[in-house]
């Protein structure tokens, strides 16, 4: 067993999000709060540009759901960055008790589990949820330098500009953290560093299965399986890992990396990083839920637990994932 | 209010502790599971030795209660490497439900406060909380290459070298967590990356002094109110500035920084990293608590939340500090 079950079923009462100029000419252009011109965000480095992000999405969240800083209990975040400075420095400009996680791209789902957990337990009325992420400030710690100007192979994807936030309360919204199945550490043995998706798939498959055993539910129940960043290739692996399992999820799979693009420039199989699902979640799917075109969402972010170290020694790469159940009630 | 009150009293059952050479030379040599001759623990690398004593702790925790992996339901851990790869890889050899957490040396006490939630509110029976650290993992990636042999300065410390888990259950051992109090990030303004102590004692103070006011409690309720890694200095000034707002912790205050290392070499001001609360908390501490020669524990490990990154683009170091209070009931 591996689902908590939200008996009191803790709500998301409202997101915050933010995105990059790429990104929002995509889907997600018209859902969040704010879309920058400038990647940028007028910062001297991109690093502060993602915290900048980051601190935006938290503020607009809280904003969104009516409350003031002093009125929120607990904030869980965390990023791609070393020593996920962007979460820590958000949480340094804020007077709220601070929970850093890391799950690499998985953070979105695994912040909210933890919120919901404590939220749903009576320990706290609320917390915020939050991740992001920086196409060029994750060039720069994981890849190459920009100026390079390195070919990306087509397998790759691209880091997604934006970030994300949920504020979860005990009320507040119809749109309810119902329960919440955390993950275990899967490695099939990718070592390609460009094909996350692809590494990332097997984790997947697992925690939805798990989801879908814990809770007795077939695929079908849900109007949207939701992953997080496996891509276009890796979603296609997803359904057929799934397939061969006996579960169909071709009708309501979408993937966060698949949809977030419009432009088909160099992001290949599409996007990636902790933003991308925090922002498509915090914008174009909450949207979907709150207006209760869709009712029923299976959200599982993804995350690929490597570091240039461990690749560096030669070593696959481990993945994750964490799906939590968010329902209209 | 930053502190959860947990009314079911989760239990740490056991404990797994392992330590490098020089570490053992010092209190917690005669307490550890493991004391290490040779600290590449016979691994390749000293990212792989770290790993291997984060999952030798946990192995040791699992054992020591008792039980076997498939009874464990939850992991929770992180370590100071960038992207967290001794707990993710570490995570991978168990079929385990995994949180990673970040917390630099302050993971510990988040690692406890997060399992004992979810244990204290029935999803899971029982949960590991681990962390750990190695002085070589660490030099290399915060520091300067072992090989240039860069002279300390007089404030620094050393990371220590070794590990510790905690397996927490709803029973089976008088000794309990009753409370957690999360931390505010804390920022002094310190910009000096060999001067952690002071960097953190100003955080240490804050949530020792939330923890104090949420429950009522005066600081000489507790035998002892043990601080993660401040050394010796920054122990010193953590006195001085609980002093200044009237507490008094001058007869129960210990810091593992301070007390784990008998030898004067080169480490100063004393030890420092993940694994030092870790190893002091995991061996003597515990074993203390176990035979009752303390029985209110106050267990706040204190982080550092700075990157090289950060440091490097001008930032100061903001800090946290997690407190838990566990006791025998």
């Amino acid at each position: 067993m591996q689902t908590i079950v939200f008996e009191n079923k803790p709500k998301i009462v409202a997101t915050g999000s933010i995105a990059g100029p790429k990104e929002c000419q995509g889907v997600v252009g018209k859902f969040v709060d704010k879309t920058l011109q400038d990647d940028t965000f007028n910062e001297e480095t991109y690093e502060k540009a993602e915290r900048k992000m980051l601190l935006f999405a938290i503020e607009k969240a809280i904003e969104n759901a009516g409350l003031k800083e002093a009125d929120v209990r607990m904030l869980v975040a965390g990023d791609l960055l070393n020593q996920i400075i962007s979460a820590s420095f958000a949480a340094r400009e804020f007077a709220i008790p601070f929970l850093g996680v890391y799950g690499a791209c998985s953070t979105l789902s695994e912040s909210i589990a933890i919120a919901a957990s404590l939220v749903n337990a009576g320990y706290i009325e609320n917390a915020v949820a939050a991740t992001g992420s920086h196409f060029s400030s994750a060039e720069r710690q994981y890849r190459y330098p920009l100026e390079l100007g390195c070919t990306r192979p087509p397998q790759s994807q691209w880091t997604v500009t934006g970030a994300g936030a949920a504020l979860i309360a005990n009320a507040g919204s119809r749109v309810a953290i119902t329960s919440a199945t955390i993950g275990k550490v899967i490695d099939y043995g990718v070592t390609d560093v460009n094909n996350m998706g692809c590494a990332m798939a097997p984790s997947a498959r697992d925690t939805i299965l798990a989801h879908l055993k814990d809770t007795g539910r077939d695929a079908s129940y849900y109007d949207l399986i939701v992953t997080g960043d496996l891509g276009a290739l890796g979603s296609r692996v997803l359904k057929d890992l799934l397939w061969e399992k006996g579960v169909d999820v071709q009708g309501n799979h979408i993937d966060c990396g698949e949809i977030v693009y419009n432009v088909i420039e160099d992001e290949f199989q599409g996007g990636s990083g902790a933003g991308c699902s925090a922002v498509v979640f915090g914008s174009y799917i909450f949207d979907k839920l709150r207006k209760r075109e869709v009712n029923k969402v299976l959200l599982c972010a993804t995350g690929a637990l490597l570091s240039t170290v461990s690749s560096g020694q030669g070593e696959s790469i481990p993945c994750i994932t964490h799906a939590v159940a968010i329902e209209n009630v």
